[in-house]
């Protein structure tokens, strides 16, 4: 090997992550040396703690003084995995002020700021990469962004938090109920105390939105994106899917149509023989369809210490071997190079066309059936399968089970609108969107 | 986008494979520019036939003369899509020594002659991309190279061949013979006239030797593959693999263990939770055990036209990328510094060690599975589960299966011959290797 001096890194926290990074570099540093060519070590971290268990911090210059480490000029590399959008923010814009090379594990910075953040980096002729930020270990910004960089992406479909994904498992394989599992989940450490951020699909939003912009070349727009969380899932609906041949997944799914570009967050009925509906517990799964190459699934642990560490040190690997190449010609932040983004609207949710499971209760009357099977053929809305349940005899309600074809949202609303001001149908009607999810 | 001259890229062959490539680059070229930076054209293709069906060839010059094509002076990038050692090797060598980059999708010439061929072209500072030479359409090479360079790789298990994986799932689905279903394959066009190289492992071999050279950072080392093939599963053995939770897969596994490493292809049981069980007809998977990230999967298409053209293209907007970066710092070949590969030695399949399923055909007298059992104690087996079935009346014999726990391979060859030798033992036992494939 050529004696080149270590790459120096910086680190910004050094919690869960950080401690997983500076663990992975050192046990497995002649490994790592061995493929980038040269050591890659890091010297300097700021936290605000200044006690860190489980952590080899020997050889490491800890401050809590993130603002000057950013700045120190014998650091080539930061890593910023304090997560959240301030001071981060501000972090990375100085840190790439002062020259330096950036990778985060901040799924809702990128999401949030990415486009100013590249947009400064380009400027300065400096790398922020980011593969921490979706998908935890799976290598899933790489093979997209280079991968399959023959192919145009016509959509993007992921299992991307593992936190929903447990609770909708245990749903399914315990008979549970939502808010029982979430205090398992909590308990378990699975879940944060304040479980909104996942439970509600913001942090799948935020890394379905990073997914699409490097997808189909769009600026980063977490805005727009459409979010629904599970909490609204009860046993009968994932025992129903269940019969009838699905699984209920919470999906990011990015598509892109004639119309404009999908970008929605909620849960999914996928048919139980698809790989992606086999992906259980915490582990995260993302399914790509491109033009040329058809169905890709890229499986692994989403979130955690090490499969984390594991992204953030392969884009310190990344780093390091192109810190000699002609800025012109790495791999664009966004897939795409600055200059050349697609301008393509994205859809607004009432425009997206999917099938639908419907539930609703019913009374136990004659023509029930035909109200509500009326009101759908004058949406113009095809029925794919129903399934009426024994009536409960003490309610005289039966539940009503429904698979729809594909139908733009608009219309489902106004049709459930409609059958909710039936008076034989009692309180909401419940809809999940149903995904095949095919190859073609 | 800056205005750089297109990539110049000549192909050799212009068949199956070649014809997608074409395809591919010209069907997606403003996507494939605006993600390299610039235009990648095919000027030149040098292949047997003069006539292309389905194959766009306005402004490729075509001839019958690849030594000719791979000294042009006017192209950057040769593409290999021949197949077989010769003369793709002598081809490859030569488009090296004139200073072309080279990018094949030829499993069997990497697997044989790699470390030759890359030895030249490391001398001469260019790169040899295959990414198409493992697993198709699904970028595992990149993968495992790059996107898990933080992790000591432990073990890659793959189904790599999409015949015998789509052999397998016929026979399991409909409950057919092999030779029925291999007949209908043909028919179909998933499997050759010859199937010899698919359906006894070779093909697949050739695919693993190339996964372990850069999951450890070892040479190519083909001859040293233990190969072994489908054609010894009946339906019968799949049946029972089924009714005790297991499917029959036929898998490429790599392994790194104390002694050595581990380089063999066989039919496999594997528990049918596992994500890769559930991989059917010709897809591929292959599942990555890396000790950060924990374990991985990557899915797709294994072969065909425009799934093998997706990978080819994708190393040729890399290799345009990196045409101006310090070769010294490239992504090197076999993902470790060529200085710094390791000399583990492969393990002997003698000295692998596996859990079995056994089959046998037992007299239907007492004190038969008293012999058997007492022959596997004798050998430190140990059994983790055995079903005896209701004996044939006629034939007066009952079939008998035992699951075994991990035990080497050369303890259960002399175990299967004492029992083999017993009297009221019928005939072979079949025996076929089980791993779990557990993340720990």
């Amino acid at each position: 090997m050529k004696q080149l001096e270590p790459v120096r890194v910086g680190l910004l926290g050094l919690g869960t992550v950080g401690g997983g990074v500076v663990n992975v570099l050192k046990r497995n540093q002649s490994e790592i040396a061995r493929r980038a060519g040269r050591g890659i070590v890091v010297t300097h971290a700021a936290a605000r703690e200044t006690n860190f268990p489980g952590v080899d911090t020997a050889g490491i210059e800890t401050s809590t003084d993130a603002f000057a480490m950013v700045e120190r000029p014998d650091i080539q590399i930061v890593v910023e995995l304090i997560g959240g959008y301030e001071p981060a923010r501000e972090l990375v814009l100085r840190a790439i002020a002062s020259g330096k090379h950036v990778v985060t594990a901040n799924k809702a910075l990128i999401a949030r700021h990415g486009n100013e953040i590249f947009a400064a980096a380009q400027k300065k002729g400096v790398m922020v990469a980011f593969e921490a930020a979706v998908a935890g270990g799976i290598p899933i910004i790489k093979a997209l962004r280079e991968g399959l960089a023959a192919n145009r992406i016509e959509w993007v479909a992921g299992i991307i938090n593992g936190t929903t994904n447990f609770i909708l498992t245990e749903m399914r394989d315990k008979g549970r109920a939502f808010a029982d599992v979430l205090a398992e989940a909590q308990k378990l450490g699975y879940a944060e105390a304040d479980p909104t951020f996942d439970v509600e699909g913001i942090d799948a939003a935020h890394k379905l939105t990073i997914l699409a912009a490097i997808a189909f070349g769009i600026p980063l727009q977490f805005d727009k994106a459409y979010t629904e969380g599970i909490s609204v899932i009860t046993p009968e609906d994932v025992g129903y899917a269940e019969q009838l041949g699905y699984r209920i997944k919470h999906l990011g799914i990015t598509r892109r149509t004639e119309k404009g570009i999908e970008l929605r967050v909620h849960p999914t009925l996928v048919p139980e023989r698809r790989l992606i509906a086999n992906v259980d517990g915490v582990m995260n799964a993302v399914l790509v369809k491109g033009d040329a190459v058809g169905p890709t699934l890229y499986y692994g642990a989403g979130a955690g210490r090490e499969p984390t560490a594991s992204a953030v040190v392969a884009d310190l690997v990344d780093v390091t071997r192109t810190l000699t190449s002609d800025p012109g010609n790495r791999v664009p932040h966004l897939a795409f190079q600055p200059d050349c983004l697609s301008d393509i609207p994205l859809l607004p949710m009432e425009e997206v066309e999917t099938a639908y499971y419907l539930r609703m209760r019913a009374a136990d009357r004659p023509g029930v059936l035909a109200d509500v099977t009326r009101i759908l053929a004058d949406s113009g809305i095809s029925i794919e399968a129903v399934v009426q349940k024994e009536p409960d005899p003490a309610a005289r309600e039966a539940s009503v089970i429904m698979l729809t074809h594909r139908v733009p949202e608009r219309r489902m609303n106004e049709a459930i609108a409609r059958i909710e001001a039936l008076d034989t149908i009692a309180g909401k009607v419940t809809r999940i969107r149903l995904e095949t999810l095919a190859a073609n």
